[in-house]
């Protein structure tokens, strides 16, 4: 299989998982937000990292997917509160209307809100795994890494960016995006190997490479990128007159240091030999990718 | 002690749990509006529930302060996203600005948002418990309790209730109810039994009593209440024409209601003899307070 179809593949198992773990119609009167802001599509980056992790590690697949369904529930929470006109103030996610858009703002906030309690709910439930220690480590690193001091903050640090007197310097800008995008990636990767009681060390390190050169590649595709094919806005950050990683570095010098990103972590998998193939293909295709 | 100087003592011994686990000012741009939000004072009448039910079951008021203190968390976030613009649309919470009043629209949602994430980081840490299946028992029923078939379903409710072409029955307004602000009151009232890895049914039977109660008796309020002392608008449900306890009922009938709600509940908990005491006057309490 090759990589786009294991991704494919990889997405549809996520999908299904969460249209089994999702509340209904008949539950719920945000069951149908729910579902529309989270069974959309995406590349389901995060759900991969964690299937291939897990799979590195030796956890059998249907708890990893349960762990996917609850990490891409996490994702897409922060994308319709980030879509809020309050944030980013975006109509369209992936070519469809935001949530606020084909519902309302109050919808939205409660679908988020929603989203992120599922998320928890998943996770903490003896199916994800038999040792409950395991899904209280789950549980914390997540709330940890999507809360105040890691997602939120990036968030926050990204918006006061917006009206700062001095641009962001490039310490400043990939800290900011550590946590933003980061921490979901690096807990992505991390929890195969959490669902394992194994140590995270490893594809922490390759995590927070793939994070931030999938960032350094945003800023690119914001400049470079084909807005159809995205099913979003661009040139945000640039009409916005925001510091990115191309606005710092240029663009040339910005796509080098996405690709020794992505050499540096094929390079910390090495010690798990042709086994992690696929996470390195992962990394390659954040560079390459258009959308 | 009196019953509102045991109220007080458990509010300051939450107002200290809380204090020490929010992060700081130094690990995050977004920790003083956070304690701001969650540090306001208020009845901390969750947080009671948590200690008294703690208490009565054998339970170490360490553990169970940090229970309290995250329920206390899921209260606050709910409150900063009820009083949003595209919610409630509230200036005013305990006499003081809201988030949204004292920094801005995307702050209270994103504060709304870590305050939740930081309720579930609380709980699945080993301090709350030695026992991880009882820590992920606590995670995963109270994201089901905040979530979209529980809290978040309650105020999508309420909302559509707001715009629907006729009035609630009673029925729905007690549904609405039990979700909206039941939810919570449920399971702080059993999480004291569910620390101690006992059967929650008759706290949860107690619970349901007083949510009802303290929901009947914020119509009375809306009504009669004294918007100085609230600390926040009254007469809102009233002025815009929205079914409440009060309207479907009348005034006196809904005070009876809620006052047999509060001997049904007293009752539920004879079993447990004079060790409940607290948790009677806790239910007396919902429908003599003034705020």
């Amino acid at each position: 299989m090759s990589f786009p179809e294991q991704l494919a593949a990889c997405a549809s198992q996520v999908q299904s998982t969460l249209d089994a773990l999702l509340p209904t119609v008949a539950q719920s009167r945000v069951a149908e937000p729910m579902r529309y802001a989270v069974m959309n599509g995406g590349k389901r980056l995060r759900a991969f990292l964690v299937l291939e992790s897990a799979r590195l590690y030796g956890v059998e697949q249907t708890a990893a997917l349960r762990v996917a369904a609850a990490i891409e529930s996490i994702h897409a929470y922060s994308l319709v509160h980030d879509d809020l006109p309050c944030m980013d103030d975006d109509d369209l996610r992936r070519g469809k209307p935001t949530v606020h858009i084909k519902w309302d703002y109050a919808t939205a906030v409660l679908v988020g809100d929603a989203l992120q309690s599922f998320a928890f709910e998943v996770l903490a439930q003896p199916e994800t795994s038999a040792n409950a220690d395991i899904r209280c480590n789950l549980v914390a690193t997540l709330a940890h890494a999507a809360g105040g001091c890691g997602m939120v903050l990036g968030q926050a640090q990204d918006i006061a960016a917006e009206t700062a007197a001095r641009g962001l310097t490039l310490t400043e800008i990939t800290e900011l995006q550590a946590n933003k995008t980061g921490a979901l990636i690096r807990w992505s990767a991390q929890a195969g190997a959490m669902l394992a009681g194994q140590d995270t060390t490893l594809m922490r390190d390759y995590a927070t490479a793939i994070g931030l050169a999938f960032q350094i590649q945003d800023d690119v595709l914001d400049i470079e990128g084909d807005a159809a094919a995205a099913g979003k806005r661009l040139q945000k950050d640039a009409d916005a007159g925001k510091a990115t990683f191309v606005s710092l570095l240029g663009l040339d010098a910005a796509k080098k240091r996405a690709n020794s990103l992505v050499t540096e972590a094929c390079d910390v998998l090495a010690p798990l030999g042709e086994r992690a193939e696929p996470l390195r293909q992962v990394a390659r295709f954040i560079v390459a990718r258009k959308m």
